[in-house]
């Protein structure tokens, strides 16, 4: 096996394909990159235990020559260390070459590296091209899908399915949702296909997945039972998907409110953010509200206490008291990227739900705090 | 006590005095800021075990009313939160009131804080005026003496006085020396007053210091027995110094070479740095130099090895075969920011020189590694 290869396309494609190797793996073969040169061009495979990413770097671009001189073969290399290599090497092009006694040499016209490697057949087997359910979406909206509801899922791993984005399609919709303990995200968006899946993806997997999509306009996604595909430009992400049935949260969301409050976002969060400033452990806020005021404030028995009131504001209902995590409220009103926003509450122990004003297709869910 | 004060002046004084302040400290009242409201405008003092900081907000700037509706008096309030508070109001000033029962009220148009306090008596009195040698230096050239020399200064405290940065005053010149038990480096720079004194910094604290000199142009130092006050524009810094005697290190620097390498320091520095990916827990580099060759290597035996040459230089000297500590090397041509430098053996397990080729003010040694 042997190439020449314009560096910077290297460097691209394997900070794709290196970003899940772990740096220590129970599964040995996990820390190297697996290189793989036939006529296609030059496949670069990375993986930890929940992700898999292939990409295919071709031998030519837009009639720019990337690879030449080459000689097919496959080989596994530690992925970190040629990460680093390539990025340090300073000429325009370098030249990959396993030598008889399984040692691959990178040069370039300065530079001489001799790596350890070991034979292809010792990493794992995956088929990126498995069947499932097939669909488009446009990059953007699926960023924003994620980022939106994504951040309401579990940290912590004692009730493992809170820790996943469950995604549904069915009726031409995509919805996502997440939830813990004290709080629940949900959006949808529209979607060209007819497809109707339930796949509950690791949040934390998938936010690095959207990480990697960059100046893809659409990708194209494959589900089936135990994966789910995110295919873009020259390369191809496979994510294992949770085991078992996520939680029935079909009549979570309240229909009915007592208490409706329509305030500026930019303001209310400003002002929510400021008075967390002097808050417990469990950043607790109090929110109170009359026809004539809108009050946001905190103690602490240490420190002090602050206390703010938002000007700009309408509300229907009676006086109403409630304590928040404000880092919830936070979190929420920021993720509704609304101008204005509609606070709708049932009492002071219910759960109270954040919309955007002007947009159903998103909520956020918040469990108040109890005295 | 009472005033209310343009909030980016007050944030940009607090964010001066609060950098030391601990976030715990064995004496309780550290994790305070001294405020003090006189004639002169508002004084406020933050302080650690090691460094004591003064700045005084005058009245007015440039005819720019700073502080009015001032009510003199003196107060301690928990330094991180006072800070924060004022980084997060929104309103272009803010009034401070000291009520009635030790609690500080911080409030502007939106928002009320309100902060317990403590009484001024109770903070460590510090006088930032005591008498010592005094001279002055240009800011830029004193920040460039402590960067280009303090990084050799050790790291761990089991011999005290190697963490220091050596400053001594002789003749017009002031001297800087760091070292540890495999680096020294030395930097001397010209000042206008014939002062004389050893004085013995953390160069940890003095790295700190330098970096809020900003826009200052020359900085008043007072040196005495115990303290380096550093003062400019209204700000004090008192540091204490080390006690003891720093390490006679007249003849540590040899007279006399039997080998010469001059190189570009960008193409040294590169080369090093490259190979040095492939390094041991030693950061071991060899460098092979001959009439005709100067080659940089490493190995590691899990991993692969490196090398590389370089392509200009000039060699007066046998062949020698050298092992050194990468990252040190690497330091050390960094910091004599030179355009090429010249490296000077005795013989391969002999501490050897680098310098820049132009400046004889600057000297960087170090203590080869044993294979």
């Amino acid at each position: 096996m042997r190439f020449t290869i314009n560096r910077e396309e290297f460097l691209k494609a394997l900070n794709v394909v290196s970003k899940p190797i772990p740096s220590k793996s129970f599964v040995a073969s996990l820390i190297f990159v697996k290189l793989v040169l036939d006529d296609r061009g030059l496949n670069l495979i990375g993986s930890n235990e929940t992700i898999a990413i292939s990409t295919l770097i071709p031998f030519a671009k837009n009639d720019q020559e990337i690879i030449r001189n080459a000689k097919n073969g496959a080989i596994l290399v530690q992925g970190r260390y040629l990460v680093e290599i390539v990025r340090k090497l300073s000429g325009k092009e370098l030249t990959f070459d396993v030598m008889d006694n399984a040692v691959v040499e990178i040069s370039d016209e300065k530079s001489n590296f001799q790596l350890n490697s070991a034979q292809a057949e010792e990493y794992p087997e995956y088929d990126f091209n498995e069947d499932g359910k097939e669909f488009n979406v446009n990059t953007k909206e699926f960023v924003a899908l994620v980022e939106q509801t994504s951040f309401a899922a579990a940290n912590k791993e004692n009730r493992p399915m809170l820790t996943a984005l469950n995604l549904t399609a069915e009726n031409k919709k995509l919805t996502a949702i997440a939830l813990d303990a004290a709080r629940y995200a949900k959006k949808e968006i529209a979607i060209n296909e007819e497809v109707e899946f339930v796949a509950n993806i690791p949040a934390k997997t998938i936010n690095e997945i959207i990480r990697m999509f960059e100046e893809a306009e659409t990708i194209n996604i494959v589900v089936n039972e135990r994966k789910m595909f995110f295919k873009f430009n020259n390369t191809i992400v496979a994510s294992n998907l949770l085991n078992g049935e996520y939680p029935n949260v079909k009549n979570i969301v309240p229909k009915s409110f007592n208490y409706f409050l329509e305030a500026n976002a930019e303001e209310l969060l400003s002002a929510i953010d400021r008075v967390s400033l002097l808050t417990n452990d469990k950043n607790t806020v109090r929110l109170v509200i009359t026809q004539d005021d809108v009050e946001v404030s905190s103690t602490t028995s240490e420190v002090g206490s602050a206390k703010e009131k938002i000007n700009t504001f309408h509300y229907e209902g009676e006086r109403l008291e409630i304590l928040f995590n404000s880092s919830f409220v936070i979190d929420a009103i920021k993720a509704l990227r609304a101008e204005d926003v509609v606070l709708q509450f049932i009492g002071e122990f219910k759960p109270f739900v954040i919309k955007d004003t002007k947009n159903d297709n998103i909520i956020q869910l918040i469990t108040p705090v109890r005295a």
